[in-house]
């Protein structure tokens, strides 16, 4: 309740700075019986790890995860599941100066204004490496999911700052460093990043995450719905600035005869609402896109103040992300395994004895994935 | 926990359903010694209340709110306040035959798949009629920021379907059944509805919420970031389809060097972050825009299917708002209200010791409300 | 969060001072398709209503219950269920001194100077008539457990002051006013208690609670403990000051020979343990036992101070329970009744997949109920 | 939430088993600005450490903790407090055997029933070892509340098995390994206890913890009250079985003339409510007491069953503590200090505005500590 936790019944204890001896979490409430190794997590942290393309940030950390309990003979046994993730690569001298200046944009200012005093040390706590665990915890989620539900999750780049990409195939997202489903479009990509790096600036990015294979029913009205929880949880991400559900803000332009989904007896014809009906999953695929802003974090000289309030100049010449958005797509897709774990757990809790007579929509037409 | 609480020190618990015999909630957690009256209370809700144009719903609800406990000699007591509105226009038979039917865009499916059973009458539970109580709620903690922080929300609506309203003057919001910032449009807006009503169809709509006076602090960093607690108080309200916060998604074709708000002693020179940084408030006005989906309830015929799965067309003859976005102006204020006044409480409970020397900015140069 | 809230996943969001307008509470989270019934909850509502018999305060309260959401065609609809109980018999005029004065024993100081106000009628919030929202929703409790899984939960009477109750049989305890299971003793008790009533003084309880047919697994080690959550739950009762669970403080002079329960393959051979082992109910009887302090206000005159710190006399001249353990009972079951149903719904958000290839035991040997 | 979190503002999540690679906890909520080292959280527990007299389980566990978060240049920053402690002495072969068979008192067989499997290595979660972390946290908390509020904690044996300790003085209770305030008696327990050692037997205790320097005003009726979150949290140790507060079970015999304490201007005149009256301390001391059963692992035969149901004898050989309530001491006194710091976080939050002109009472008369 104290803010680094996320979840009711499957919970998510978040702690470590970004320069710190550690990261890691507590997970508690994982259903038991479930397999799951250190290896299972590692594969979504490397995702995630810095260093390894020229387009993110060169801080070399391995990111190798340690179960410190609630596994035992390889299965989950329903006690805490604690992940430790020790720091390597800390250049805190890097950030010296930064412990008497606040960088637009970052949450040097506020973290002092509210606490009084702050690790300065690569941004502390406010750090996006702190984003690390949360893809640790998340593959603990989405396994679970994914054996007990047959649940995939899945997301990737719609957008780096000017540049539209198209979706072509998901296949073609693990063959890139930015996550994109377009191929084609790789080259350019790159192109304007490397510019983008040399010009010392930074950019933002549009992400879209699905999750299919949820079946109807998960989400608690009226408050806790689902749509409502991954508002939450992907708002909670470093540098996110917006986020939308299906046809999002595009439905303010719609009339109610072109956004509401009809439904045959061979599923919906449209998927307008992204999966969500009343905060309640409907079984369409669900369908999230969110807004990353550019990193504060650039070389270009930026105004602002020092500790005792007087004006002076910022670069920072640490090693950075120049688009965060590239690294925070297995991050998305983690928030998303986690929001629908809990509502999950929270559905059976309450309603495991409910038999609905009305069919399940077998799926939907026409079945446009993410898109 | 269970899905209709919102809040972890200050805790709206609401209840009922559109047809039922009343809604209401429990406030739980407001600090002592508020003076509060239910006239406080109405003055908001009769904002939000239907019938009072014929641009909303027809139906008519007195919405008057009768207070049962925590309030003696008419100031709050520590205790949980328990407002009560009974209903009183229900045409449950309006909604007979939705009992067997689902309405494409309503919660009907999911409700039924989720609980196995549902109470059709006026869709139950999913009705937005349900906003009420947050409202009524709100208006609580309106008062306490407004009396111990100097706090002001205000909201209006930014868009309307294809018109996009001008940001003119806050005065301009009470002064015409929109809430549009701009009497001169005011003659469009209501053309344009007049022509919605008689095609049976219905529209979204684009609402911005600010708050000034919001000191900087408030905000539990990592998961209970107030970005991440607006987002999910936003997108709560029904119909809601996206949540930005200051520069939202126009950020995703930001530069850094554009977005990130330089500091000078007399202010932040921009407001990009829309008032928050590393989910902490810096002092900033808070800048929130919500994607309102246009209404379900439609007279145009639409295909789906009856309780049995077989397919059938449904056209919605109640009286319905042609545009729910309209009304939930009120909403989304007291929304806004209720995440503010938690973090408010969870900021002293930690932080009511700290001292920071560094001088607070005294405002933002240039101070553009809300635009 | 606020205090004002019980449970989990079944939570209980309770209102109303001793002599505002009405009491109820909020039930969220109950499963659907639960039959119920004013009916159903008046029936345990009776059991503790005051002015029954002489020996119970003599106000007149009909603690009629009204369901205001939540239940629709006579099920449980998954909504929240709000109760709400309108007060009658207020005389306010009784207490108009002791807005000014502090009664020793009761919450009258502690509540001006925690909320630096206070509601003085009839005790306000901290007056035990709070307990009625407690069996009503526990009744709905109850109900679910008895339907679900065969839980009985039963309390009585073990001792009245200097009085020890031999427990001779669950019938008897329906038979007289003070939940006394054991017929004979009944004309000894009254007899004390009109004494008692007579000198104007009050005097303590020990009450027994238990559950028979709680299956093994419910509880959430470690500080979620099924047993840790009964403590709870009885401590938060009006006047009670212990809480021991089957051999309970009786276990400190024991050995380990003696105290751990040996296991058959026919069931355990005692039940020192009261059902719940590492916190978790082992499908024995689950037995509880709470000591219950004499009612604070009585008519002999007790030295006091008054708001502005000055001493007086104090000679409390209300409608009291000489004994408020008496109608104690219903409210202890029902407090173990809300417990048991979180700890049901929690276990089966978690474990719900579980199959232990142990068999369960199929009893204990000798099956002495609650002795 | 889900069983291993205890607190809402200042919340401790713990994890690991005893025979696995390490146990510690995430402290989350702490005030900004607390001094804190290793070294203070170390004191307290080579306190509760095992191997440190012939009277307590042999096993050799430095406990020494790494702080890995939430503390920078020796003060606490408001982030997560990151505790770990490695597990050195495990001595898994002793536990061999107990993966198939389930030991009397013990949770093997309940955490089968609940989670399908489980980690049998010495006795895994179950394990007294978790309190280890409790005692870690509660260090934290504890000098919270001396530095803020002056409040001390204090704990000390009350009676072990047939031997009743009279209190005598808080001086000779670090001076003997039995927490006995009464060094006269110190001979005369380890007497019995090298007998019972001998004997293989073991035997239960009785504590009691208090808290002096408390204000008026922590609790939140009306469910999470200060009793009730005392006697959650005292029962959520390992083989509590009873809590009491102030006169607790002998309030059954007391009438109120008795009981109700007298206030005068100079303070209270008794404390048989123990420092709570209608949930909110009082400003008295707090005065608990705890019923410890004795340990479930002894030498001597008992009858059980194994994994498949059949009959079969366990004598448990391993490293064990006589006496577990001879270590609880100091986890009592953790577990006090965790409520009230919570309790004191919940309260400023609500009530930080609240200026009470009555005066509080000075003290209590006669102030007889902990008796």
């Amino acid at each position: 309740m104290s803010g680094n936790t996320i979840g009711t019944l499957f919970c998510v204890t978040s702690f470590g700075e970004s320069h710190g001896p550690a990261i890691g979490c507590v997970v508690d409430g994982c259903p038991p019986g479930l397999p799951i190794s250190a290896a299972d997590i590692q594969a979504d942290l490397d995702r995630r790890r810095p260093g390894t393309s020229r387009h993110v940030t060169q801080r070399r950390e391995p990111d190798q995860v340690e179960i410190l309990s609630g596994v035992f003979a390889g299965m989950t046994t329903g006690t805490p599941i604690a992940l430790l993730i020790r720091n390597q690569d800390q250049r805190s001298k890097d950030y010296a100066e930064i412990a008497t200046t606040f960088r637009p944009g970052h949450a040097d200012y506020v973290y002092l204004q509210k606490y009084g005093l702050r690790d300065p040390r690569g941004g502390g706590r406010s750090s996006a490496r702190e984003t690390a665990v949360r893809v640790a915890a998340g593959a603990i989620a989405r396994k679970w999911l994914a054996e007990r539900h047959g649940v995939a999750i899945c997301g990737w780049l719609s957008r780096l700052g000017p540049i539209d990409i198209p979706f072509v195939a998901r296949e073609d997202i693990a063959g890139n460093p930015f996550f994109a489903p377009n191929a084609t479009i790789v080259p350019q990509l790159e192109d304007y990043m490397d510019r983008l790096r040399k010009a010392g600036d930074s950019v933002g990015a549009l992400l879209t995450v699905s999750a299919s294979g949820v079946p109807p029913g998960w989400g608690q009205p009226v408050y806790d719905r689902l749509d409502a929880q991954i508002a939450y949880a992907m708002m909670s991400i470093n540098a996110v600035k917006g986020v939308e559900i299906g046809a999002g803000f595009a439905s303010v332009e719609q009339k109610g005869s072109e956004h509401g989904d009809e439904m045959t007896p061979q599923g919906f014809l449209s998927n307008h609402a992204g999966g969500v009906l009343g905060g309640i999953s409907s079984g369409q695929e669900i369908i999230v896109r969110l807004a990353v802003k550019p990193t504060s974090s650039i070389r270009l000289p930026r105004r602002s103040i020092d500790v005792h309030g007087q004006p002076m100049i910022v670069e920072t010449h640490g090693r950075h992300d120049p688009c965060v958005g590239l690294r925070a797509t297995p991050v998305a897709e983690a928030m998303l395994a986690l929001v629908l774990i809990d509502l999950a757990l929270r559905h059976r809790a309450q309603c495991a004895d409910v038999r609905c007579l009305t069919p399940r929509l077998a799926g939907h037409l026409p079945d446009v994935p993410g898109k």
